[in-house]
Parts: C-alpha cells; sequence; structure tokens
C-alpha cells in the first residue's frame, strides 16, 4: 500500500488536496511522528486551508461526548456537510486507548467518504497534543471539510488550549455532577459559545439546567462586551437535541463571518501553533546547552533554579553568536 | 504591615527561614508576580530545601480530594509534623475562585502555627501554575516544613505535571463515576503511589475498589519494576481512613530514601522547574522577535506555521549573536 500510495510530500499533497482520505492519514502520521515530510506537506497544502469551521467539543469527563459527537455528525451528513472528528485521547503507555477508541469509532462511519475521524493521544510530550491537534486540523482544512471537529476527554488546562483553537466551543454539562460543573465553571466557562445539558432525560435535568442559567448569568455580568449564548438540551444516545446544536452551530458561523471574527479567530489560532512550534525548538536547543555540570550543580544546591535557568538562556544565545 | 515586615529579599529570607508564615507569604507572592525580588530570594534559601517530603494529591473533580487533604493535615499534626498545602486551583477571571477557597480553607487552621494553606490559580498563562507550584514548594521547603502537599482540581495534562514534582502521589477515586475512573486510568494510573477510594460509605464503593483492583493489575503487568501500590478505604467527611494514608506516605517516604528515590525524584523536579524557567524566557524573546509582518504571512497563508516557527528561532538565534 505505501508504494501504491506514493512516498513524496508532493504527491501526497495532490492527493490529499484532492480529498483522498488515505492520503490525509498519511500527512497526519508524518506530522504526528515529526517526520520532515509533513513540514514539506504543510507549507504546500497551507494556501488551501482557513475555510472549514473548527468546532470545539468540551465538557467533564462522563458527560457523553462522544455520542454526541456522533449526533452532530449524524446531522450534518443529512445536511450534505462533510465532517472531520478529531478526537483527542490523552493515551497511557500501557492501555493504548486511542488507537481502539479509534478503531471502535471508524466503524460506524466507515463506509462514508464525508466523515474521517481520528484520536490523537498525548504521548507524553508538553505541547505535543496541542501541535498534532493544530496540525491535523488544517490538513482535514486542506482536505475541504466543511467541518473540523475537536473533542476532549476533560476540562483540564491541556483542553482549554485545544479549545482555544475553536471558531466555536460547544460546552457539554451533565445532570448529577455536581462538582463536575464546578470544575467546568471555574476553568472553561468563559470559553463556550454554545452550552448544551446531554442526558437530559436522567434525574436532575431541570436543577442542572438552572445551575446552568444561572452561571450564564453571571457570566453575561462579568463579560458584557460579548454576545448572549444558548443553553441546548439534549440527549444524544436517543438521537435527540442534534439539529438544535446544529443550527446553533451554524448560526454562531454566520455570526463570525459577518463579524470578521471567523478570520481574526483563524489568525489567533495560527499565532498560537507559530509560537508553540517555536517554544517546542527552543526547549531541545536548551536542553542540548544545559549541560549535565550545570545541572548537578543544582541538585547538589549550588545553584538555585532560576539563576541556572538564567545561565542556560544566557549560553544559548551565545551559541547563537557561534552558529552566525 | 509592609514596613513592619520589611523590604529586602535577605531580611525577607532570614524571617522565612526562621519560619514565619506572614515573610513565607511575602515570598510567594513575589514569586507569583515574577517580582524580581522573589529569584534574589530563591537564591538565598535554596541551599536550605530538599528536606520536605513533596506529596501530590489528585483524582477526578468530585473525589473528595479537599476533605481528604484536610483529613490527612489534622492526621499530620496529631503526629507533630508541620504541614504546608498548596492547592492548585485553576481560577476563572470572574469567580476568583482560588482567593475564596483560600479563606474557606485557611479558617480552619488559622491558628494552627503548623499549618499553611496557599491556592495558587493559573492566572491563564501556559506552564504558569507548574512555575508558581514549584517556586512555592521550595519556600516551604525551606521555612521547614516537613510535608508539602500538592492537592490539584482535575486529571488534565498539567495536574499530570504538578504530580510528577511530588515523591509520593496519591491518587483518590471516588464511587459512581465509571467514566471518571476511565479518565484517571488513561491519564495517571502510572504516576500514583498510593491510591484510595474515597467516599466509602457511598453505593457503588465495593464496584469501584474492584475496578481500581482490576487496574492495579493490568498496572502491574505492564510495569513490573515498579513496586507493588497500596489500595486504602477512606471516608474522609467522617475522618475516616486518615492514619492508613499517613501510615502509607511515610512508609513510601522511607522506602525512596533507602532506594536513594528521595533525592534523585527531587533532582527530576529540579531539572523540570529549570527547563521550565527557560522555555518561558526564551518564548518571551521569541514573541519579541516574531514580528507583526511575519504573524500577518501567516495570517495570508504566505508562510506555513513550521516554515514560520523556524525563521523565528533563526531571528532569535541571529539577535543573540549582535547582543553577544
Amino acid at each position: 500500500m505505501s508504494a501504491a500510495l506514493g512516498q513524496s510530500a508532493e504527491e501526497i499533497a495532490q492527493r490529499l488536496l484532492a480529498g483522498e482520505i488515505a492520503a490525509g492519514a498519511r500527512a497526519i502520521r508524518w506530522l504526528d511522528d515529526r517526520d520532515p515530510r509533513g513540514s514539506a506537506l504543510l507549507s504546500a497544502i497551507f494556501a488551501h486551508t482557513g475555510r472549514a469551521q473548527i468546532v470545539g467539543v468540551t465538557g467533564p469527563p462522563g458527560a457523553g461526548k462522544s455520542t454526541l459527537t456522533d449526533m452532530l455528525v449524524t446531522q450534518w451528513r443529512a445536511r450534505a456537510k462533510r465532517v472531520a472528528v478529531v478526537a483527542v485521547d490523552p493515551s497511557s503507555p500501557f492501555t493504548g486507548g486511542a488507537i481502539l477508541g479509534d478503531r471502535v469509532r471508524m466503524a460506524r462511519h466507515a463506509t462514508d467518504p464525508g466523515v474521517f475521524i481520528r484520536s490523537l493521544g498525548t504521548r507524553g510530550q508538553a505541547g505535543g497534543l496541542s501541535r498534532s491537534t493544530h496540525d491535523a486540523a488544517l490538513v482535514f482544512d486542506a482536505m475541504g471539510y466543511d467541518i473540523v471537529l475537536i473533542e476532549t476527554v476533560g476540562v483540564g488546562q491541556d483542553e482549554i488550549d485545544v479549545v482555544n483553537l475553536a471558531h466555536t466551543t460547544v460546552i457539554v454539562a451533565v445532570p448529577g455532577l455536581g462538582d463536575e460543573i464546578q470544575a467546568v465553571k471555574a476553568g472553561i466557562m468563559e470559553a463556550g459559545d454554545i452550552f448544551v445539558v446531554n442526558k437530559a432525560d436522567r434525574e436532575g435535568y431541570e436543577a442542572t439546567r438552572r445551575q446552568m442559567e444561572l452561571m450564564l448569568h453571571l457570566r453575561a455580568n462579568a463579560l458584557p462586551d460579548r454576545p448572549p449564548v444558548p443553553l441546548l438540551r439534549a440527549a444524544a444516545a436517543r438521537g435527540e437535541g442534534g439539529a438544535e446544536i446544529v443550527d446553533a452551530i451554524e448560526a454562531h458561523r454566520v455570526m463570525l463571518v459577518e463579524s470578521g471574527d471567523f478570520t481574526h479567530r483563524a489568525g489567533l489560532r495560527l499565532r498560537d501553533q507559530v509560537m508553540g512550534l517555536v517554544r517546542d525548538a527552543l526547549a531541545q536547543r536548551a536542553l542540548e546547552v544545559a549541560g549535565a555540570a550545570l545541572l548537578a550543580d543544582v541538585d547538589a544546591r549550588r545553584i538555585d533554579p532560576h539563576s541556572a535557568a538564567a545561565r542556560i538562556v544566557e549560553r544559548l544565545m551565545q551559541q547563537g553568536s557561534v552558529a552566525a
């Protein structure tokens, strides 16, 4: 299959721009593996990006985000939209969660060329998840998918980083997780454009809805410049509420395009991606110049961490002068 | 009060080393605010660190970690140990969660000079939480606290980063959160040294315990070099299970000291802190050289993010040569 697909970045770029799924999967694998062909490919396809609406779906574990995502995909397909899903899935070295999840979820849409689902794990690198997600979103965008949906598993800082990439962020809450809702409130409330209470057929729905209404009221007072946000009801396992959520996502896209924010948010996302790549590259160089002796001096408490860091930065800059 | 306390880093360092709480609070505020006096102070106190046992407490939101932490503090105080708590609390610009939490929790131990509780919020800076937590742990260590307990709110990547700082990591699970447990499993299972099922008086305890046993069995197979880890039972709201957890934390400390890992883990923590400071400093310089024109070219899709990042790194290195 490798031979049939071709190996060059240019060839994969052409096939990918024609919408070929195998070429897209290859591209994402190269980017994920830091294969130099990945960067060459990105350079070839980048001019063709900027059209897809990036939609983030986040909320506490147990909120039924995967099921909700599947429902949204089905709804978009009924509206003849092509959809790519990036399932952000911190994986463990001993569970291999990401790969398994990918297979299970792919099965459902396996025969539909209008849907591309890809799980991305963290692989333990700081910033690695954010980098891979950025790259995958660009590939899907260039492939012509109308929607790139990024689904996260939790509500930590890395999830906030991921939803910061989105044009439109959907926050999913669920009845019966009082403290969860608190976590959502504390960390991510201001990032939401659309709020959904899922599993609305469960006991406690009304109480959760009232909690969310109160929080949205507080938010509106605290962030008076932001437009009002919809609070929707869903029971994704029963297929209820998908049309309303997709309507709200579409309405948000129209609003963003009209205000110029569609392009503006994409610009912030690209800036974030560039600076993340710069940080990774510099961290790598810094490790090379840090030196075992200096770190041993820190270990022995002969030099404190702040002073050691200043010395490493100084060394790196001097190395730059030697290299130039 | 400021005048009475004195303003110089040297004076605060001396008072802090004598265990004065107001001086410790001042030091942490300087470090948190990136006041240059913070770095000077750290340099003065660093040689006095390395004695405290750093204990991380993490688990899903709703697992009752705050209540559990309070129970452990009470238990340590009964054993005449001095304890500092860093509650890592991602705060929202409109809830001010960290400050409120601090006040509520301080009230309980307000008259006990053997307990120091400090909440740290994220303030929206990438890596900022990890930096502040490192710094606070060093200050508490220098102040002579026997235990520095770091408590997180969630199970995201930033929490994993935080528990990576610890000598001893306690993972707290809770009955009735099936998907939560999955999240714990996926992200953080291998980081744990001690596992606790809290709220053990709740329905579903036995099922959760069996799930945890299964996961620990899988972990033991996957990580055969790691020592077996205890799985404990607690009902912190009723004050049950604290003695056993503190016993396990103490036993872990003894094991770490005997194997040399107590110093080794501290070394990894310091290395992580140094490289984090280096990354922050370089990211700041990179932003300065990035240039609006280059970022505008990315916006206009004339240059792709990977190529733009490479160009910024190149510029920064050239700037180094000019500066030298």
